[in-house]
């Protein structure tokens, strides 16, 4: 193998894939980028073995030569190493050469580099895709669902299943919905595909969503998603994302949402934001992120929080809006901050069914975002 | 204690003196920020015993109105809260009064908090500091005698002189001495102060160096340092920083610079810096981050590193200048990366005395930087 490669094109395409790369990988040929040259492009891999990234670089784009290949062949390099070093190169020009036993020289303007190469057959094989049924989603949209969900996913590995995200495609509208059992964040869109296609129970690791989100550029342009049994094929321009499926059954959720409420409240967002910030703030120095949330007279809300060794934070905010029973409710002030920070709308309708029932938060302005509080039972 | 005052210029004061709060406060009184209110002005206090800083918040300042005073008084407040609420309060506005037992309510917009407040008078008193001789220096050039200096302090508390920065003070020059005994800062800088004006063997922390830097603004505006037997005190504007001296005697490293040299080479400093730095990510995979500098041929100079794991980098700078003995040596790649960081000279000056002895660089246009490393015994 033997090329001379532009080096902003192979850096980014290795900062691309080098997001598969665990810290800790379980065999040594996971700590490699894998580098496969062909006359037409140069392919980067890295996986660790839940998500794998392919990033490619044509030998010529818009008519610029980005790539000479004297010599086709692969080699794997060490991942943590290269990431940091190409960058670093002195010249806009990089010439990589392997050699027998994988020997690799590289070399940009008067440095040289030489390493010492793994062997591309001992690194895994990825999945093969049948890409029989492709679902396309604008990239901005993909990312701005996940943005809406994944608050709401477990961080704790007792149950596996729910540190994903759950996904559902029936009758044209693709659904994401996260839960860790205080809490549960839904996302429904209209997608453009043949009303037969349909899937449930695929499940995403929230972080690998993360990841993903990452390398989505902010366009409208669709990335073709292909699903199948126990994996999921995201296609983005020059990239390909590999993910696995999370194995379990995820719990039903669908008898969580009430649809009959006893107090329905409309709030500026960022006025309720502001002020569940600084009862957080309170609030956080007991373990329990405990808020308090009362209607108190003239359409006006109060929120409270109280700390045993500093004090108390009361804020009145006024409802825009408001029907029903009077409230008092008591509840985790971070998890209605997450649900805030992702609603991007100005106003949100907050819905009670007494103090021991789940709260729903939603934007006043679409029934596309669904977001639901487990209630804390307090005394008092 | 009662009053109104402007939320920024709180805010801003609070910043400034947090600086000063331990994480783990060794009393309770330490975590606090003590608020006295005059007619005057608003001073806050903040000290971790090492350091000590205080803001002065005047109650008008050029025509305007920053504070009413209803009613002086003093009190002391949970530093991590009020630092963290301050400046999220919804108001320009922030009220504070200071009722029975240091109960202290806060109020701004439609926030209200009650805070338990603590005794101001078991809030330690700040030395009392005669400030019969003065010395005033730029504040944009004590910062880069700072910057230039603290690179080479000790952070091992083995030895906790050599944590600080030692300060000397004779016939006008100001001078910066610091080194771990593996490497050596130091700067001299001409100051406008009588030259009967000495001071010898006074070392502050480089942590509290650090913390001092950031309080300075980048301005040629002198400011004020009065050097007392066991504190020396920062006289900023508005701002009062006081830090202990540490205890013992900073050993004499009057002789470790050489001041004939086998081997003088000059260098462009980015051409270097780079170099360095892509032996350094080849160096760090040993714990060593052993480089190797060797002359050859034609005025250039190589820089090489190697890691048994990963490879070897090599590296070749053409010498600006170059005059002595063919050299080979070896050093840390990582003290000589610092170094370069800091000088801000287009070239600098690197004199060797053979591969044993201390390295010496310094920038070519002027004498005020000199630094020291010592090399590494190897074999080959």
């Amino acid at each position: 193998m033997k090329l001379t490669i532009a080096k902003n094109e192979l850096n980014q395409a290795i900062q691309n894939v080098a997001k598969a790369i665990s810290a800790r990988p379980t065999i040594p040929i996971l700590g490699g980028i894998k580098i496969d040259v062909t006359h037409q492009n140069v392919t980067l891999t890295a996986s660790d073995t839940d998500i794998s990234i392919q990033s490619f670089i044509p030998v010529e784009q818009n008519g610029q030569i980005i790539a000479e290949i004297d010599k086709p062949g692969s080699v794997v390099l060490p991942a943590k190493f290269v990431v940091e070093i190409v960058k670093k190169l002195p010249s806009d020009q990089v010439s990589i050469e392997v050699s027998q036993h994988f020997q690799t020289l590289i070399q940009s303007g008067s440095t040289e580099i030489q390493m010492v190469g793994l062997d591309p057959e001992d690194f895994p094989v990825l999945p093969s895709i049948e890409q029989d049924q492709v679902l396309q989603v604008p990239g901005e949209l993909i990312k701005s669902m996940i943005r809406q969900t994944v608050l709401a996913a477990s961080t704790s590995e007792q149950t596996p299943i729910l540190t994903g995200v759950l996904w559902n495609l029936q009758q044209g509208e693709l659904k994401f919905t996260a839960t860790d059992r205080h809490r549960l964040a839904s996302r429904v869109t209209k997608v453009d595909t043949d009303e037969q296609f349909r899937f449930s129970n695929i499940v995403i690791a929230a972080k690998t969503l993360n990841e993903l989100y990452k390398l989505i550029p902010d366009q409208h342009a669709p990335i073709d998603i292909v699903v199948t049994d126990n994996q999921v094929l995201f296609k983005l321009d020059h990239i390909l994302f590999y993910t696995r499926i999370l194995d379990g059954t995820y719990p039903d959720t669908s008898k969580i949402i009430p649809s009959v409420f006893e107090t329905e409240i409309v709030l500026d967002t960022k006025n309720l934001m502001d002020a569940m910030d600084r009862a957080y703030l309170m609030s956080r120095e007991e373990k329990t992120n405990i808020v308090r949330l009362s209607t108190i007279d003239n359409g006006l809300i109060e929120v409270s929080s109280s700390s045993t060794e500093l004090g108390r934070v009361t804020e009145q905010i006024e409802a825009i809006d408001y029907k029903g029973e009077q409230l008092r409710i008591a509840f985790n002030s971070k998890y209605m901050l997450d649900v805030l920070k992702v609603i991007d709308s100005e106003k949100i309708v907050a819905c009670f069914t007494g103090a021991m029932r789940p709260i729903i938060i939603r934007p006043l302005d679409h029934d596309y975002c669904v977001y639901v509080i487990l209630p804390y039972r307090t005394t008092g």
